[in-house]
């Protein structure tokens, strides 16, 4: 905190030489309960609807076309068995289309609401409403090293790491496993020790992806030994999968469907997602991606809902952009950040727990273009009031690179996003009629100091832990601190001291005796 | 353009490695109309509501209460009969209260809608429904510079390469003065300069501010000129008048209303700009401030009608954020976000063109908080429908400082922002149901080369201008170009050609007859 205050001069001719000295005294003496915290996971959004009822409608109704005329190909035996027992129909040409009552009753019996627990109990994610979570996710293949401005192969340890971040940033609620493992050859032991890598990293919410069936009864041995039992793993199941069971356009993707129904059978939670690029594996313009996602996560919804009614299901609509002019995914742009608002919106329409993917950065290190990026589609994701956002730190490249580095200050632009999400409250309190007529009239002229003002200073401001605010001088005085150095400092702190998070050591040791886990002890 | 497309494994599972030459053919062949651009300035806003209908209704009944009990202090002796001529109160306190009914009839007699002129007409911009346009603005008094990441006092060159820089930017749609001339001690000389360095930069609209009212004369003398007379300038008046005509809370400022009766008297369009620092000369909550913004600016409505009734004005609600912590200005926060976004919806409410301050990052350079900063606000503002939205590329500091190269990425800021304000287009067409069917059922099974794709592969997609999307292995091959340094041969290109906004030498050399004139020639 600087005591020199900075004399300002904006546009408005008023002075900023104004002290703050009750408040500081005030900051330091105050600790806020958590749900006085300025912003949490679960705030409320929907502020934002990019499409009109009607034009939500019409999406609806085209996404149920297209599942009744049009259909998915490529189910696998077992899926085909369970689709048109529900009532589905094989056409010769091996489509499964999806007559409209099919898809309305799998709709009435889904769930509406569902939470995603964290290991300890202390992090539980309830998806409901318009309630907003962000947090990690994707398959990055390289780890973005910031001291050296160079993409290298990222590992168990980079992946371990993250977790690690992500157990202590407030704002980034969940771990979907952002790396792939590629120092493990082996894609069984891949499997499980990403699941090992993360769980032993953090207490909240994990996701994860599964290469073939047969590797989800190996982990699921592990997370068993973990939970201390099958009851307590079936009780709260503190890791979900991110299954991409479709091969869009329109085609499911046969083993991941295997996958999927072995997860439900073993109480796993599944993310439905359907992850098309609008321009190559889904049609360009917003709607017509949007459409197809909805359809593909409805003809997921109706197969989950035939192998198990009301299983918990993320409506995992992530279509990304495209730049059509080189033919390469892209995630920083306005398009996105529409493409992931239309579909919150229509997650909402169904009142279906959702998600959907922003704060991707095309960006290839944590510059300015990173955090432009990373911002607008992350505050539009949650002032459309979607339940699961995932890539919401860390991801460059257009998911192609994973950066600690920017995990680490996402923390401050999801706290903003999340500001902006909590919104505007309007009560006779707030409208401060009375504050403004004793302020003005007779009173100081001002309202630093006044009760209003210090009641609020914490629980209505969201402060930025890595954000610079200091006026030229000050910075100059603090030798121009920079950012990216305060944050790789943020993050050898973090993982130069032991976890909070970390596995009971005879747990971790009778798992290491089961299991050939790569993470170094 | 990368001809060696990256294979992409994103989260999706889906390969990018997909061509598209036909794409690139389409666009080096292409070259779009001006309507049919990706976006433009006017484009349509309002899709995100921060306040309910109700809120807005109790923001508006706060502020015609606040004006009917407690007033604003200070008016000069010509706005007291001004106002009290009007029906206006003048209490024993000096203040002059305003009766609901007089404020309902100065908003029922304002001008709806206003057209802000370019110099040349070709940048005109429509101020009517929720139309967005950005543009700079603000007092800095420190020009950044990012090669020697230092801060030094501005002046009148660098305010003229400002305007040279705005004057090519496709997504900043008018040139408020962004910095202080501190190089000219004369305030009067200092204040006919600012226009001089503005106006020879650009054509499209200039703001402007005055210290004495004394000032406006030989301005004006110097607009009529470059107008080609007196009668052009009153048709086509393309420079408009910034005015704090209050000090918050709930003051006029005298001189400035002086400034705005001169203003009006000689046909200048006048900003009513509040700004208030919640927290410190507002109330600290977004509610409270928005509040008294308003009422500060239907005070000053009020005072303009009195002089002339539709005389064109912005309704400049522009409440700041503090760091409580501190008291010092923010701008960069969520709050401030909030704060824009709901005063552009009140402007919506009255329908009025309005404006507020969004894009300023409180960052001292363009680093990744620059970036998610800048983006936050600006793309709520457009969201909300905002008028004119200020202050949008550039600064700095919390407004303390402004940057060239700032500015010059602010044009891929504010390109992503509007394309998020474009929106999602829903229609038979975009919907793509055809287009899904004949792609899946015996089609390519993809959609690039499609004739939906190669459509409106440019009038969809805002593609950046400084943003890289490359793939880290073209990055990489390409020695890993740096977006400042980008920014900054971009810069020097700009500031080398000469500009086509260059006033014609004759006039040129007339005005600097007639005025001491500080720009070099």
């Amino acid at each position: 905190m600087n005591e020199q205050l900075p004399a300002l001069s904006p546009a408005s001719g008023v002075s900023g030489r104004i002290g703050g000295r009750a408040a500081r005294r005030a900051a330091r003496a105050t600790a806020l309960p958590d749900n006085l915290r300025p912003v949490r996971a679960g705030l409320e959004g929907g502020q934002y609807k990019p499409l009109s009822d009607g034009d939500v409608l019409k999406i609806h109704h085209a996404a149920l076309n297209a599942l009744d005329t049009i259909g998915l190909a490529d189910a696998p035996a077992s899926g085909i068995a369970y689709l048109t027992g529900a009532g589905a129909i094989l056409g010769d040409d091996g489509r499964i289309r999806f007559p409209s009552a099919l898809v309305e009753d799998a709709l009435a019996r889904a769930n509406r609401s569902i939470t995603l627990m964290s290991r300890d109990g202390r992090n539980d994610l309830d998806l409901s409403g318009t309630r907003v979570h962000y947090g990690t996710a994707g398959a990055a293949v390289h780890l973005v090293d910031v001291d050296g401005q160079h993409y290298r192969d990222c590992g168990v340890q980079d992946l371990h790491d993250a977790a690690k971040i992500v157990d202590v940033l407030d704002n980034v609620h969940f771990c979907q496993r952002p790396m792939v493992c590629r120092d493990i050859p082996d894609n069984m032991e891949m499997d499980y020790n990403s699941i090992f890598a993360c769980v032993a990293g953090t207490t909240k919410h994990v996701g994860t992806s599964f290469t073939d069936p047969a590797f989800v009864a190996p982990a699921m041995e592990m997370l068993h030994m973990i939970a201390g039992g099958e009851d307590k793993w079936r009780e709260r199941p503190f890791v979900s999968n991110s299954n991409c069971f479709v091969v869009p356009p329109m085609k499911f993707a046969t083993e991941s469907c295997l996958v999927m129904e072995e997860c439900i059978k073993h109480g796993m939670p599944v993310l439905l997602l359907s992850a098309g690029m609008a321009g190559a594996t889904a049609p360009s313009t917003v709607a017509g991606a949007i459409v197809q996602a909805v359809a593909e996560c409805l003809a997921g919804l109706v197969y989950v809902t035939a192998v198990k009614p009301g299983h918990p299901v993320i409506f995992g609509t992530w279509p990304f952009g495209l730049d059509l002019r080189t033919g390469a995914m892209t995630g920083g742009s306005g398009e996105q950040a529409l493409l992931t608002a239309g579909c919150a919106q229509m997650h909402n329409f169904y009142d279906l727990p959702g998600g959907a993917a922003a704060g991707i950065a095309d960006s290839k290190l944590p510059d300015m273009q990173a955090g432009w990026e990373t911002m607008c589609s992350n505050v539009m994701a949650g002032l459309s009031g979607c339940n699961m956002i995932y890539e919401a730190a860390g991801m460059h490249a257009s998911l192609l690179g994973f950066c600690h580095e920017s995990l680490i200050l996402g923390d401050d632009v999801i706290g903003q996003a999340l500001r902006c999400v909590r919104g505007i409250e309007v009560n006779d309190e707030t409208l401060a009629l009375d504050q403004i007529a004793q302020v003005c009239m007779g009173g100081p002229g001002h309202y630093l100091g006044t009760a209003g003002t210090l009641s609020r200073m914490q629980s209505d401001h969201c402060y930025p832990s890595y954000g610079n605010r200091m006026s030229p001088k000050e910075w100059v005085e603090k030798e121009k601190p920079d950012l990216l150095t305060t944050a790789t400092a943020r993050k050898h702190e973090i993982l130069g001291t032991a976890s909070a998070a970390a596995l009971d050591p005879a747990l971790d040791r009778a798992i290491r005796a089961k299991f050939n886990i790569h993470l170094r002890p």
